[in-house]
């Protein structure tokens, strides 16, 4: 009697927002461990907004996750079986073996870590792929110079968190901007920035007028539309954005830009940025950030939500922006 | 009994649309030459789009033309009296005396050129300001390489036309956006690039689609609103988009970018710039531009106004897309 794996598949795509029915759990046997390959039990589900558009399928950087296979994301875990001389029971490993309570593959993609001093789940979020993320976006694009204001919406998040403190490290006025006022106390008292600006209070551009009283030279957007414009209109000459994310818009119809034209007239350099591009960069940005995470110079925060099952609901609850820092899924 | 300037002032901001009522032609008398000083007679004025941002009273990359000043400009002429050794009689040279037939200076920023091969009225042009706008945001944003496309909008102007040229020097596919047949029979038969979308037909982004079958890598933009939403479109991954001008908006309400979250899914560079600010390229540039037209190998066009009185219909006119290749006005 084969052991049983638990799996959510994408089962339908989103017709505007994303539901709890676009999903699907299912149990499917482990079929036996065959030459060369290597099984996990995941610990860890990384939740994260890129997966929203890869529920669509429309033309993108990446292609549409396929229909009735399980969802994708990022994983951490521990090797329980291993035909592959690489690995053996009791490695800690992060891999993208998605959604689901096992994985089992050549070894490819996986990688083991060590959690002495940094948390395995950590590897998910500030020494995983959002920690590159901050820091690649901080460092390449927006290259902070000592004395520079730096902006960063979704702050509390497991991008903007980083981004944030990497920019304070870097001597700059870091100001973030959150939903609600616990998020944003917890980005000034927990992550130290100087600055957080409540979306929600219902006065963006003039907080974020008072809280950047120089201008803003750089900014790492996340969020997108009104945000951006409010942004948009507090950038200094010669300033910087990176595009990371626009997760207001991922649901609905397109968030214009408002003042376009302010790009020009501030000669501002916009640019994108898909992290997975820049492999390059990834050992030096993970030494530097599971350095200051062991020496507990780098601050961060997880949302567990328990169980394969709550998967979904949780997802949909990080578009929302229900989560507080890194959305996690704890698997039992 | 002194001889008398004829120059034209800017007297009113506008609201809206620019109008001639902003401007007034008034005749001064000419001060006799102070020592250090050369006086100019002007043959040609510069009309750029960029003066009309300064007739507002808006926060922008230069400070506003002053009310009842000469409006501001680029000129070329001949010097015709000197008390400066730099300079005599004869010397044909470029400044920026405004909208005037004499200019007296003490030198500075005047420029002494030879028309031998190039001529006078080209270093308002191709071998002036608008060349170097050009070359700066094709060679330094775009960075084209050989088999891509660069499109180019406003592309029969004067900063277009070398944009499209230089592209396709550089061998790329060069696509002009133009405003009406004649313009992007010219275009393409007189600038050789590879085609043009006429925008005025009322199918820009099939069009434009037709004519970029691979996308497009390159986009230097000096229009905005729809152009910029059409181009935006049709952007490959990686692409970059030099942001010059954004004509179309200078008048009204700022116009909406519709869909900004492509920068971010094709992880574009977007970048604002003014030529001024990049002086240290003029040389590199203007050898070369200058270069190209004494070879004849570098074309452009130009749209002759006669008479100083003729300058602020002119001057609206350019911001409808009524000159065709460079706008000045020749004094007579």
């Amino acid at each position: 009697m084969s052991e049983q794996n638990r799996q959510i598949l994408l089962v339908s795509r989103p017709q505007g927002e994303a539901t709890v029915d676009n999903f699907k759990l299912v149990e499917t046997p482990l079929a036996p461990l065959e030459a060369g390959q290597v099984r996990v039990r995941n610990h860890y589900l990384s939740l994260d907004p890129y997966m929203r558009g890869r529920m669509n399928d429309t033309k993108s950087y990446a292609p549409p996750q396929p229909l009735n296979e399980v969802m994708i994301g990022g994983t951490a875990g521990e090797v329980v079986e291993s035909n592959n001389p690489k690995f053996k029971p009791g490695d800690r490993v992060v891999g993208m073996f998605g959604w689901q309570e096992y994985g089992t593959s050549d070894g490819t993609l996986l990688k083991i870590v060590d959690d002495t001093h940094v948390p395995l789940s950590a590897y998910l979020g500030a020494v995983g792929m959002p920690g590159v993320t901050g820091w690649y976006g901080l460092n390449r694009i927006i290259e902070p110079k000592a004395g520079e204001t730096v902006v960063v919406s979704a702050a509390s998040g497991a991008v903007g968190g980083v981004v944030g403190q990497l920019a304070k490290a870097a001597g700059c006025r870091a100001v973030g901007i959150a939903g609600g006022e616990d998020k944003c106390r917890y980005v000034v008292e927990s992550l130290g920035f100087d600055a957080c600006v409540d979306y929600k209070a219902g006065n963006l551009y003039k907080d974020l007028k008072a809280q950047t009283p120089d201008g803003v030279d750089g900014y790492f957007e996340n969020v997108g539309g009104e945000v951006l414009d409010a942004v948009l209109a507090r950038m200094n000459p010669f300033g910087r954005i990176a595009l990371c994310g626009m997760i207001a818009g991922y649901d609905g119809a397109p968030l214009p830009l408002k003042h376009p034209a302010l790009m020009l007239t501030q000669r501002l350099k916009v640019q994108g940025f898909i992290v997975s591009e820049h492999m390059d960069v990834w050992p030096q940005a993970l030494a530097e950030l599971g350095g200051r995470v062991a020496q507990k110079k780098l601050h961060f925060r997880e949302s567990l939500a328990i169980g394969l099952q709550s998967a979904p609901e949780a997802f949909l609850g990080l578009l929302k922006g229900r989560n507080f820092g890194k959305q996690l899924v704890k698997l039992i």
